[in-house]
């Protein structure tokens, strides 16, 4: 086991920046010696940050090639456009560094099959950060689960469900690649919220998988009433076709017959929600009224009031709670979107350190990022059936 | 227009026994002139109500066909069994009854047609009684919607999320279809609750239409865990591979693009939920919280925090409450679930008394009910796209 690991990260849009600030450059044990992105600013910003944080003046690049030159580099943290994700993944294991990477779509299923083939040709381990696989409720339920509080699991629920209007809308002036996706792309483009903690929940990969998919897309009203509503009718986006449906919904259907339903609703006024929803044969958790309903302590036979135990979920952390979150609350809770965001980090550089297995492996990164492409010809097929590739060759089959 | 209006019920089990009593009798312009049910305790149970509250002895049969010879009956409310309801609405609009059908799914897409055709040849009109079309949010959003406040709508989602575990399960003791359907059929089997509100919020057959749907069921497991745990393992039913999915998944886009997702969740542990949610360029509303997100009045970016606006649905009644529901408050609410049932049969009769079209007319009817049959070809073919019919045959392309 090392002490100190090496790291480098390339992207630093809002959040690879935010990455940097609030979570890497608060691990004493990770050294930063490199930053880049595609435009100077950007790259400059997270210099500044390493070099007031850190004293050390890290490799500043526009291109990250110069980046995996960087020597002694153990891991790099790609946080780019979604379109350059695994291209630069691959890079990076090619010159046996692991790579650590933020969530995104795939735009083939042939990209998958080469990031999934160096994997294995150079025996570097790749993880995706998703950070929602170390959510506090994700974990409670995974605990839960593993106890056997919920029984056989039938059907889940879960999606990325964020009014991004603004940032899509305005992605030109943001320099925010979501808006060249909406513009030109239909699909469930961001589906690893909630798809990454419901495979872990789900066993996927440890005899059960994801099979097929059938995906919807509604027509695309959301964006041209918005900018119409800010910009007025002469603005050159404001009456644009943008190709993707204000909400996408795509049902997967895995190996034992457990469904999953994900919702993709960005373009739309509305809450925050990831529509979180577990159902088994002896309970289940809605996010968005934050319940737990367990089969024989509620019963709605019994004249229940439902309104009345909406967020009993808060009660369920004294029984349920996660022991990595009890330890990550013992020792204070650190980084962005409630800590999440330290936690997968964390886990990804202790990999690196430890030289292990990363808790979320290539494998369940090429079968999570397929959904992108795969509802892209779902949805061009009317909602067509169409197979989810085994990106394991088999492996799935034995329970790890 | 009639002073009175004469009907009969046909099919006395818990729903028609619980509409004569505590709906129909209620209602002083309605003479009942006969009960019908396949069992004679039922129908007896019929026929003592009509007796106790009315003085008067009505027709008592097992066959509906001597309900349907009673002289100068009006209308028939039919409640029977789902795969008789289309059978025996086509007898009574043949001998010139205007039928009031409750809510079920179709076996085929011939017994819609007939149902449809019977009506354009006797020019008898026939209605589903949605009550849901008639609940106070619903009827609040339909308002709403009127006036604006959702924009364009984009996105709705409903279902039918209701523990029934005990009645299917315990189907032949309690002589309900359900335990026969269960076994046997595997399809979006109750359709209408939420289908027919959101259909009127969506205009459809006033210029939009229910174009296709894909649908997608899990595997089924709640059944056999709830029987083995209420009977033990020997039990008949205990293992028997039930055909129904404990949760179907159906996406159906209409004519103008718009998606509306439907769930069937009626055989795992939950409380009972419609799960309404209706997306618009403006606002959103969603009933497992019960709140309305207005653009412009609540904001994520503020720092909005959603929880805090939980339940505030009931606030907007103050300015929204449809003139319906505000008359029916005044008047008292009578009446089952809430007071729907009285609405949407206080609508039957209306329309039979003043002779006029009912607010959910065969169209209608043939539209919703079909996703039952549609929803089975399409889970049937691994959720490929099916076509929905066009039962006005054009009608619907323009605005009424």
């Amino acid at each position: 086991m090392k002490e100190k690991v090496t790291t480098a990260v390339i992207g630093l849009g809002g959040r690879g920046l935010s990455l940097l600030k609030a979570v890497i450059l608060g691990m004493e044990d990770v050294e930063v010696l490199g930053v880049c992105d595609l435009y100077e600013d950007r790259a400059q910003a997270g210099y500044e940050a390493v070099l007031e944080a850190r004293g050390t003046k890290p490799v500043c690049s526009l291109d990250y090639r110069d980046i995996l030159a960087i020597p002694n580099l153990d891991s790099v943290v790609i946080a780019t456009s979604w379109e350059t994700h695994i291209e630069i993944a691959i890079a990076a294991m090619k010159q046996g560094i692991r790579p650590g990477v933020e969530v995104g779509p795939a735009y083939s299923i042939d990209q998958l099959w080469q990031l999934v083939h160096t994997s294995e040709e150079t025996g570097v381990p790749c993880m995706m950060l998703e950070n929602c696989c170390y959510g506090r409720d994700e974990m409670m339920l995974m605990n839960m689960i593993e106890q056997g509080v919920f029984g056989q699991l039938v059907h889940l629920e879960g999606g990325y469900r964020h009014d991004l209007r603004e940032e899509i809308g305005f992605g030109r002036e943001n320099r925010h690649y979501r808006n060249a996706n909406y513009k030109n792309r239909n699909c469930e483009n961001y589906p690893t919220h909630e798809l990454g903690p419901i495979c872990q929940m789900l066993g996927i990969h440890h005899g059960n998988r994801l099979l097929k998919l059938n995906s919807v897309a509604s027509t695309s009203r959301g964006l041209n009433a918005y900018l119409q509503k800010e910009k007025g009718p002469d603005y050159d986006q404001a009456f644009y076709p943008f190709a993707q449906g204000d909400v996408v919904t795509t049902v997967i259907t895995c190996a034992h017959g457990e469904t999953i339903t994900l919702t993709l609703d960005t373009t739309l006024p509305r809450y925050y929600s990831r529509g979180l929803l577990v159902q088994g044969t002896k309970a289940m958790y809605s996010e968005d009224n934050h319940s737990v309903f367990i089969d024989g302590v509620h019963s709605e036979a019994d004249g229940f009031d439902w309104q009345k135990h909406w967020n009993n979920a808060l009660e369920m952390r004294e029984k349920y709670e996660h022991p990595v979150w009890t330890q990550f609350l013992n020792d204070g809770v650190r980084g962005g979107h409630g800590g999440m965001d330290y936690l997968v980090d964390r886990a990804f550089f202790d990999s690196v350190k430890n030289e292990t297995k990363p808790p979320i492996d290539v494998y369940d990164m090429a079968a999570w990022m397929s959904i992108g492409v795969l509802s892209e010809e779902s949805i061009a097929k009317g909602g067509a059936p169409v197979y989810i590739p085994d990106f394991t060759n088999g492996k799935w089959v034995e329970t790890r």
